[in-house]
């Protein structure tokens, strides 16, 4: 192509796109960038600084999980015939039905290695040996890895939520959609702690980290009749990272930040995980009612029903099964070869307990959640962020079951559905993808070796699906041992021992790493147009919301951050921080003015220790319980956003405590004792923003007394 | 949505796509069409009606040959690192990069059982009983049903090359492309037979019969060191069905119809079947040279380098390998799991066969086939057509060869970026394409039962691809028989029967059926968008170059149809046909008027069967050679379109035999002994166009004498 020809063409281009946005080519090198910087925010985008120009008031992305173009095909041929369509999935992208449309494929792969070492593992001097950039790429993400992509815009290692490769804790969609004065919600069919949901609630080392106790589900551990804090300290901590759980200073589990998370709505599964308890031996479930949730348990579908407002005061967290929610069909079974599979194919059989069945399919999920937020002050004036994620399309994917896999993609395609009955595309956009490809597919006739299922379609044809990714043996016998080989390929040779018996260990079917398919309806659609890559989505939503997206513009999310030290009528000092919208997390030093000594600290020794940030609401920060002001003496208090680097100094000083104690009205009396700000420059002082920023650390704020309880402690 | 919405966002959607052409909302059923609608011309579009308003100059068609998305991902994570990028390949579709781009997935299912009967098995009575309808849908196509889809917009049967599910022939790409005056080329890495680039060259009931002589060589089958009809009578005629054969009546197998369609440029392999002999003893190199070709034949690549012209009258035949073109790497092994692999994964061994080591690599190719049909006369007045086939990512994935099908997808990504040199995209649609998604996997670690193969990245990662589709055992002892699972499962047992012995018989993966990533970038590209069938693409492309797409369209094309009786100068009779340019085969029977008796006609067994007409050329009709009309008889010759359905007749006598005879010059002293052309009724009869081509079927044209020399036979 001659200079002439790019020029024209260029020009053409710019005014060919005029009505999809300042769409401009993306200018990326053929060879990848290294580790390094595509483990930076930002970093890995393909189409970085490629914008619309449309905003959408609100965005919302469904996720299917494990859903590739194979899981996709697999269940429209079942359910709707080969030549069929998904009403809803199979709209969002098509091309003239809705303002804006657009549809590609993004790469999904995430970095580090798969060692399985922790990344805060320690050397003998203390330092931390678990940098995962000390790996390479990895061709295929895990569902955490990718979801932080989305959710955060960085690239991280497999098992990391919402944390970078060195385990800092980077801001998610709810997190900057809250900041930017929008309502909120996060939909599931999974236990709501798994990594799809979890990314828009938490930051943690670990995915497993669902509570405080990691996945223990608040049962009777020592038989005593009753579950206490001994049954917690029987549970262990699962896999978390000591340094993240809040008994050890830490920002808390993934459950615990939830709460902090504070989406005006939360939908989904892992009711049981909420029975865990926190460090005072009080459920998770009491701690969201303390903190004004209204909250609604396994199986209350009635209450699921009756949820009429959410709100930032009574925010909804209605988790309505014990774990993962059933899917709409029983499971199927892969198997070996047979003929009777091509002779009598498989037909899927209705799951009773479904919550379809009672009114709580996510469509029923999806089209509640859409009210909410759209009767919500914050989504009624500033519109919402919505996730959907249907699930278990993975989950039964890995089990080789091809109708658990396919109900749920009926299920997660008639949740677009509901929402394209309600939603307005003009304002609204709307995404559909997957966070990885998966196991099953379509083939021509039952493979030799790998598992399979052969399908009747709703047009009459039979689909056979190759489960063959396993990386262990998919038939064992009673001590867990592969099968024989020849019964394998010959079925039962006539002992005790046959693959026939132990059809259900189906062993863990792999995600794969091929680039998805994502599609696109509304403002802003065409961004998602041709090759992407996954952290590119996240730039997607956030411009289309209005959010900040990068660095600088999240950090000035913390300009306006205040602390106030307060008593409390027990006599006790605290902190409360307000407007450090650009963090999830908080450090604090509290040093004698005239000895310069630390007088007390947070834990810093992990990027996830420290304080949560209560999103967008007051974040308390607990002095030690044995702190008392000595009479006379100065002390400052330094409350530092960790990723911000935004700090407020409040300068007091110790004074005879004269409370008004009442109680059982814990709050009632609490007194501010001083209060600061994040300070900004008198005038630039550099070129750069970065520059400015430098200098603001370094800018103390005075501290000046005044009285005023605004919140209650939380 | 309500209905205000609903006008509001359609009203919106005009506006806003109005720069990519008149889109409209297609409106499919949820629910497929059954297999009868399916079948027709047509009858599979996902979205019929819906146009681009743009037209293209030139088209390019490229299709990776079983290049689904996760054969992308594999190549691209291999030679350009995961988060790198294909030159060429990703670019189309890439929003901005061109005045019009699209991206989408297309389903790609074809019609009719995997029986393995033959479409023209005949019953005791004689009765055809294959058709395939008769069948149900078939989720998995093959290259030869999937290529006829976008060739011909009319969805087949496994094994059909550009015929329907009952035989009859359908128009493809090229012909209707020279129907409208372009330009026309056919590139492949394949053998030029191969069914991708056969579907624009042919029709046949079965996509094996490359020659006259079905798969046959050429060689000295009966050791009498010479090559003649003993030989090819030896070799027998494979699996072609005898009613197609020119022997019997047919239109010849697909090496022969490849000639008849004489596209401007056609460049690939298969040099070895033109070894073959048609019914005359002659090789069909001979019949392509006599018939005006310049012809290129195995390793001549100075030869190919060397063209310098291609058209109507000297058209290019350049087949540069006897069989498939070598890959650009040399074959990697797959195998069952070793801890080596991830310890030491393979690096691909360029092959010193790759043609592209000598200047002709598949970008060779297109660059050659671009120069040449833009200086060709009809390409530089109305544009080209030109479809180019990269045939071994499929053959490799197959093969379970990693290596084979990466290099293949490197050479298709530089021959589109050699295209992206030469076009003008304001003027040339570009479209980039697969036929049928494929088997290889990128997978999490080595899988337990499948193949594998771990790739050693370009970035240093590690891909690790699962081949686990085979519906055979994939290793094999020396009977064959597969070998035993303990070995399969734990290596070298140490007996004489060991898998690392016939590592090399790797079994057949399988294609898989998933929908497929579909992009294109220049005027029309928008039309791939969102979900459509390989059909669409038909439309797409036949819509942009303004070809004849519906039937009654195609069949107005043989409008003009005219045919010559002609009298040879060795006595002999014949007839020249000539503007049944809507029609692939024709048919004729002479009738004494007198009599109302037959005295000869075309086999019309089958709907292959009869003549093949050169398209857009003079199709020469051989009467019986014991044709001598009786003095003062008269005759009519009645030449019907068996597409069309247009007839013409002409009426002739007999008379005593003059003719200038002139030995070795023949055809010099032919003369035109009468003539006819399709009348047209007088005035429309009915209201539909089909009740007035009914009529026009029935009337009758009139001869009229006149002499009138204007090709030589061919």
């Amino acid at each position: 192509m001659d200079t002439k020809k790019v020029l024209k063409g260029a020009i053409a281009a710019l005014t060919s796109v005029a009505a999809l946005g300042a769409l401009t080519a993306p200018a990326f090198a053929t060879e990848g960038k290294g580790v390094e910087e595509l483990s930076r925010h930002g970093g890995a985008q393909r189409i970085a600084g490629v914008y619309g120009n449309t905003k959408a008031t609100n965005v919302i992305l469904f996720i299917g999980d494990g859903m590739g173009d194979s899981e996709i095909t697999v269940a429209r041929n079942y359910l709707h015939g080969v030549n069929g369509t998904f009403d809803g999935l199979d709209k969002i992208g098509q091309a003239g039905s809705a303002p804006e449309t657009g549809v590609g494929q993004y790469t999904t792969f995430s970095l580090g290695n798969n060692s399985g070492d922790s990344l805060m593992a320690k050397d003998k001097n203390g330092q931390l040996t678990g940098n995962k950039t000390a790996g390479v790429i990895t061709p295929v993400t895990d569902s955490s890895a990718s979801g932080s992509g989305w959710a955060t815009g960085t690239k991280t290692y497999n098992n990391a939520v919402d944390v970078d490769v060195k385990g800092n804790p980077q801001l998610n969609l709810i997190e900057l959609a809250k900041a930017a004065g929008k309502a909120t919600g996060n939909v599931t069919t999974a236990e709501i702690q798994d990594a799809t949901p979890a990314v828009l609630e938490s930051h943690s080392t670990e995915r497993a980290c669902y509570g405080p106790q990691g996945k223990w589900d608040g049962s009777d551990k020592n038989g005593d009749g009753k579950v206490d804090l001994e049954d917690a300290k029987l549970a262990g901590i699962g896999s978390c990272l000591a340094d993240q759980l809040k008994a050890n200073g830490g920002i808390g589990s993934i459950s615990e930040q939830l709460l902090d998370t504070r989406a005006d709505v939360t939908i989904g599964g892992g009711s049981k995980y909420f029975n865990q308890l926190d460090q005072n031996g009080k459920t998770l479930w009491d701690d969201a009612a303390a903190r004004g949730f209204q909250t609604v348990k396994s199986g209350d579908i009635d209450g699921f029903k009756a949820l009429s407002e959410a709100n930032q005061d009574k925010p909804v967290l209605a988790l309505l099964g014990d774990g993962n929610l059933p899917t709409q069909y029983n499971p199927s079974v892969a198997s070996k070869y047979s003929a009777d599979k091509d002779a009598n194919p498989t037909v899927c059989s209705p799951n009773d307990n479904w919550l379809g069945k009672r009114g709580a399919s996510l469509a029923d999920f999806t089209t509640k959640a859409i009210d909410l937020l759209s009767a919500n002050p914050n989504g009624a004036k500033n519109g919402y962020f919505l996730q959907v994620e249907g699930a278990s399309i993975d989950k039964q994917d890995h089990n080789a079951n091809a109708c658990g896999q396919i109900g749920e993609t009926d299920d997660l395609d008639k949740a677009i559905s509901a929402a394209l009955a309600k939603v307005d595309l003009n304002n609204t956009l709307v995404i559909v993808t997957a966070d990885h490809a998966h196991t099953s597919q379509i083939v021509e006739a039952q493979p030799y070796y790998a598992l399979s299922t052969v399908l009747k379609n709703r047009d009459g044809s039979k689909t056979v699906i190759s489960y063959g990714t396993s990386d262990a043996p998919v038939y064992q016998d009673a001590n867990g041992d592969p099968i024989d080989g020849d019964e394998y390929k010959q079925g039962d040779n006539g002992d005790a021992n046959t693959a026939e018996k132990f059809a259900g260990a189906q062993g863990n079917m792999s995600h794969t790493g091929t680039q998805l398919r994502i599609a696109a309806s509304g403002p802003g659609a065409s961004r998602v147009d041709g090759l992407t890559d996954q952290t590119d989505n996240f730039y997607t939503i956030a411009n289309a919301l209005g959010l900040a997206t990068d660095t600088d513009a999240q950090n000035r999310l913390s300009d306006g951050a205040k602390v106030e030290v307060k008593k409390a009528d027990d006599g006790k000092y605290y902190a409360e921080a307000n407007g450090f919208n650009g963090d999830a997390v908080l450090s604090y030093t509290l040093t004698d003015k005239a000895s310069g000594k630390t007088v007390a600290e947070s834990n810093s020794a992990t990027p996830v220790s420290g304080v949560r940030v209560a999103t967008t609401q007051t974040t308390t920060i607990d002095l030690p319980a044995d702190f008392t002001p000595a009479e006379g003496a100065n002390y400052t208090l330094t409350v530092t956003g960790r990723q911000s680097g935004k700090a407020v100094n409040v300068d007091f000083a110790g004074a005879k405590g004269t409370s008004d104690k009442t109680p059982g009205k814990p709050g009632k009396g609490d007194q501010t004792v001083a209060q600061g700000e994040v300070k900004k420059p008198a005038a630039p002082l550099g070129q750069t923003g970065s520059a400015v920023l430098g200098v603001a650390l370094l800018v103390l704020a005075l501290g000046a007394g005044a009285l005023c309880v605004k919140f209650a402690r939380r």
